[in-house]
């Protein structure tokens, strides 16, 4: 079987491990259903429809996609439920979304949060005989997208109802872009306040079906959406949760975001084990051109770099037996398009031609560079390759 | 024919002018031939096999690729001549450039900087019954790859003589990796130092041919590099130049370093006009949330943004005659995964649905973010698409 310690992979390679993957995705499948909160994750991060699968299979709601083209992937898939959290804008993405349902037995869902917007979908709809359901996007003042004021979300409520192409389904929002020392508090307030609205809308008729949907969350704050959206009646209320970056976790922003998690479940947590850090990009050692500086074959080309540099994980020279971990004052600290700079010890045992594992931090900025990813079993063995559609 | 102003393309897009892409493939040509230096572009920069013949045919010696996957995507591209201008590294990687040497004519060369790495490639070609081509890399302290003396180099080639499978072919440098205030004459004085190394191992006999390649150049100082480069006897060097960016060049560190290289040369350019910015990423504004901010459709996914964020460069109104100039206060200032926050003034002309097209820092990490880029004439009229290879 190819193997990466066998050198039958062109480095750089990404490379994810099977039983990480396994691990990541139970284990937040497990926590949503332990706090009875619908899971639909986050595609964006890999955009690998294989994975979307799996989530599925596993117990997953839905996909929550970004774009009309990423539903497209999701929907070729057979994903059959989607939420695009998002705004569709344009005739092109519109006219997409249209013959997914003209074509698939897919439910899409996407957000709209100004009355512009609701009337060219509920304009364009209408004229293709369709149907497009809707959440209206609640967001906080100097953030992202979404409606800032109750006032102004039961306007927009009140403008989509007697559009005949537009179904209101419920409220979502993305809770992540709130931060600051006191996020926490912050968040939790947002929240209530989401929730609340929804509670007022769905009392007042203002949705399309008996059930509304709730939803928010990211990889960062997902128990505390849990929590709040979760508290809510079970007849009334379908609540929502799309952590993406899960799946694949990282050493990085995701690790530490993971860790303020579990702080604040602290003995709440009934889900065994924890999320583990599933991806790698490997590369050559190709140049030691000065005592105690090693030049990789990787680069912004390969990987991440917003959000921390890749770090080394494993070091193995070929034709001996197993990866070690690498020594730890082995640090990258430069990176180019298609070279890292990795500082080591003047001694340092490296030569051309070993290979570096290396760990990320923001699984989504690594993924998108890739057409194809590599599973491996936990002796580096090659199981399957899998394609991703960006 | 599809447009841009009919809404026919799903944004966000990847936009390339076609008349601009053509002033750029021969302004650089004809800079090139006027200084009597070969071009060879860096083909890394686009990955676009379309843009490499386009180059050739336009009279470029050679592409310049960065990997061995990239140098088989050009070579079924037709290209016939490949400088790697990077170490080979890997059995996989060595096994890819075997392949294409015994099933293509293409004359290939890459970089070594290594007695360990030279020993590799020579058992490994040698073994193939193959001659790989090679250049020694000089570098610079505290730079990336390359010999740091002289003696190393002359070592390095001595060691690379006796070994039948290597044919050592020339040097090479990247002046890019040198920085500072007194970066221009500490560029000069080295690349100086590596056409004199590279003089006196030809007349050493150290090179398998009686021509000596020396090659240089990113797109920041491929003037110093061709000035001092193409000062040598044209029977004993072939002088090279590697800039790639200029095919796309952009409205950020490209067009700063094109003005520097402008105000070098004074009145010294014989060639007439100079390089535009022939990329856009069109995406549409999705959310008007407060006053003074707009949210597009375009994020990290979509183009670069570690060197300056995305800027806007004309907007546009379906249904209106032609994209206007944006108000000059208009500025991207945050950009996400997948939206990008523009601020505007509170009382500025901008709707949902409304086009930005945006024009980028660093052509690179634009390009790989996309498959395909949609190919404009000036009317905004699709005429081609083409695909990248990453």
């Amino acid at each position: 079987m190819p193997s990466l310690l066998s050198e039958n992979i062109s480095l750089p390679a990404a490379v994810v491990y099977r039983s990480r993957l396994a691990n990541n995705l139970h284990w937040m499948q497990s926590y949503a259903d332990s706090q009875r909160v619908k899971l639909a994750p986050h595609g964006k991060t890999t955009m690998t429809p294989r994975f979307f699968q799996l989530q599925r299979e596993a117990g997953a709601w839905g996909i929550t996609l970004a774009s009309a083209p990423q539903a497209i992937a999701a929907a070729q898939a057979g994903i059959d439920r989607i939420l695009m959290a998002n705004q569709l804008v344009g005739k092109a993405n519109m006219q997409l979304v249209a013959e997914l349902m003209e074509t698939t037995g897919v439910e899409f869902f996407c957000l709209v949060d100004s009355p512009d917007n609701a009337r060219q979908l509920g304009d364009y709809f209408h004229q293709r005989g369709l149907v497009l359901n809707l959440l209206i996007e609640m967001g906080v003042p100097g953030g992202r997208c979404g409606c800032r004021s109750e006032d102004e979300a039961r306007q927009l409520a009140q403008s989509i109802q007697p559009h005949p192409g537009l179904n209101l389904r419920g409220i979502e929002t993305y809770e992540g872009v709130i931060g600051g020392p006191d996020a926490c508090d912050k968040i939790r307030t947002h929240l209530e306040w989401v929730r609340d609205i929804t509670l007022g809308f769905q009392q007042q008729g203002l949705f399309a079906h008996p059930q509304a949907i709730l939803t928010g969350a990211g990889s960062a704050w997902y128990d505390l959406v849990a929590e709040v959206f979760g508290d809510t009646p079970a007849d009334r209320i379908i609540p929502v949760i799309r952590p993406g970056c899960y799946l694949i976790h990282d050493k990085g922003i995701y690790m530490q975001a993971q860790q303020q998690v579990r702080e604040r479940l602290g003995d709440n947590c009934n889900v065994a084990g924890d999320l583990q850090s599933a991806l790698e990009v490997w590369a050559y050692v190709q140049s030691l051109p000065e005592p105690g500086l090693a030049i990789l074959t990787l680069g912004k080309r390969d990987c991440a770099f917003d959000a921390g540099l890749p770090q080394p994980s494993l070091h193995y020279r070929p034709g001996t037996e197993v990866p070690v971990a690498p020594p730890e004052d082995w640090e990258v600290f430069h990176i180019m398009d298609q070279h890292s700079a990795m500082r080591v010890s003047p001694s340092a045992d490296i030569k051309v031609g070993d290979m570096i594992a290396l760990s990320t931090s923001h699984p989504c900025l690594t993924f998108d560079k890739w057409r194809q990813l590599h599973i491996i079993d936990d002796n580096y063995t090659l199981v399957e390759q899998v394609n991703t559609c960006f």
